[in-house]
């Protein structure tokens, strides 16, 4: 049965939604459940939950990383060895074989330097990337990076490729998934340096590549992976997540502001909006996958609710059973012994 | 009076959507209008307009750049001292004096190539930048740039920040606009080598500096003016005009496969959805100006209609008014000096 560790310190709202939505992952999915973080704010929510015949257990962890932990300063937190916060601790038991996926909705900076340091790269693995799941005209694309890289080599690039290639097939369930380069341009030749010298990578590569992808691909749907460096990859997520945040909020102020026709309708239409809203929602997706490190990390929106933390362990402990780290291992390892 | 050269083989639709809106536009605005393309194409549909009273002539040009026209096939076109196809006799006209701007919906790329080197650049602008107006939840920004220069060096970063600035003050009436750096985080800091370089540059200039912003704070309308290189800028308006779609679109696929009850709802919102669409609309926006080359040019979207037209010649003849090239000028003159 999958391991899955939960950092009980990790959103927003802690320890409430993450204690909640681990229990409710316990209850639908059979997973077993590791909660790390203060043992005494745990302990109430767990015990106001009903637990029965689920297997659940605390792993006391006193301190916890925040907003303010970063530069130096949480690298050193990062690598000490007797480090007492939540991400530290919980990550450790991913690495010493005690649980099979961390998943938290912390500091996302925290999640990606913590298990970078602590887990160490897949064998042959330059730069680990985080890579979220966006919503599309057609279902979902893996984008990466989104922030761990700001700046790439080619081969990096190449290698967010491998890893985000296997990802989906594994986990999100696509069959020869296609891979496209984030470009200002969808015609062969058009991109920065970085881009233009990563293509004949991909191209001489077993990967189902696409070629290059607009914005406008991915969103609409062209491919299943989307590979670009991390500074791009974030300004592109934020962009997308405000553009979303703006027309909703619009809406509701058009509605909320409007004749009485347009509020009855505005009533009307209310499921059909929270569709849309699902839609978008980060929550839905559960949380981002960290690729390349050498073990199953996931990082969820700092703003998750019970629900969302559900979510990510779904999509942990589904990355569990199909043992997706050890497919990357040896596609990884494929790559290296073609490219000799 | 400003007179406005009008590209008539530019939208899509060429050449009813350019010349009727070039047409409204001379009525509206009371600008001069020279219509240049292909006579035979042009003057039936202007015959079928009213335009008593209007300062409205064609010039002949028998050719027309198209998206075939790309690479050193466009360059060669845009370079050659005879061309004949619209944007070229179009962009000499303001060149020899004869005109004050030029706007076309054609082809983005054409358009750039031919300005650069047929109007050349403002003396000590290294890179011009094409700098569309972006909505934003607070009005709108000026983003910079977004597809001319896909490598940049700090200081082109620093030049796109006094042109938008200029631009944001003069044209779009923004008193001491705000100008942001996009990057991967608010914090100072945060960034690809490229930002963190420009950083220093920003922060010793006389501009508004308000610091990096994520996309989130550009749609959130925290700046008047973001800077970027031409890659990350062009897959941001890509991604966010791409979620904007995505979204209106899938609004309309549920009310039209919702209930009676969403369908009556949908019917009731529809003018407030018109309101967003026309939030989002670029053609509201009129076109993208062209900053740093020694010359107005202005190039809107390939699906302009009239009225995208007719907007795009409002804001030309408004630059020409408030006379922002010479104010640019001396912005970047003033910066090299106080570089010495």
């Amino acid at each position: 049965m999958a391991r899955i560790v939960v950092d009980a310190m990790g959103s927003d709202n802690y320890p409430v939604p993450d204690v909640e939505g681990a229990v409710l992952a316990a209850r639908e999915f059979g997973a077993e459940i590791v909660l790390v973080g203060d043992e005494a704010l745990i302990k109430p929510v767990l015990d106001s939950q009903n637990t029965d015949g689920l297997k659940i257990r605390i792993v006391h962890a006193p301190e916890m990383l925040t907003m303010e932990d970063k530069g130096e300063n949480l690298v050193l937190k990062a690598r000490a060895k007797d480090a007492k916060n939540s991400m530290a601790v919980g990550i450790d038991l991913v690495k010493n074989g005690e649980a099979d996926a961390f998943v938290s909705a912390g500091n996302t900076g925290a999640g990606m330097v913590t298990a970078l340091f602590r887990l160490g790269r897949i064998r042959g693995v330059d730069r680990p990337a985080l890579a979220p799941i966006f919503p599309t005209a057609t279902g979902t694309c893996v984008v990466l990076d989104i922030g761990a890289n700001p700046d790439c080599k080619p081969e990096n690039l190449y290698q967010f490729g491998i890893l985000g290639s296997i990802y989906a097939e594994k986990v999100r369930g696509v069959k020869n998934p296609k891979v496209g380069l984030v470009s200002n341009g969808e015609e062969e030749g058009k991109g920065n340096e970085l881009v233009k010298a990563a293509t004949p990578l991909f191209k001489a590569s077993k990967l189902n590549y696409f070629g290059n992808v607009e914005g406008k691909e991915v969103i609409g749907g062209k491919v299943d992976v989307a590979v670009t460096d991390g500074f791009t990859g974030n300004v592109m997520l934020k962009s997308s997540e405000a553009v979303a945040k703006l027309i909703t909020d619009k809406i509701r102020e058009i509605i909320k502001n409007g004749s009485i026709i347009t509020k009855v309708g505005g009533l009307l239409v209310k499921p059909a909006l929270g569709e849309i809203k699902k839609l978008l929602d980060p929550s839905e997706q559960g949380a981002a996958p960290m690729l390349g490190v050498n073990g199953l990390v996931f990082i969820g929106h700092g703003r998750s609710d019970a629900i969302a933390i559900k979510n990510a362990v779904r999509v942990a402990k589904h990355a569990v059973d199909v043992n997706v780290l050890d497919a990357m291992k040896s596609a990884i390892e494929a790559s290296l012994r073609s490219a000799e």
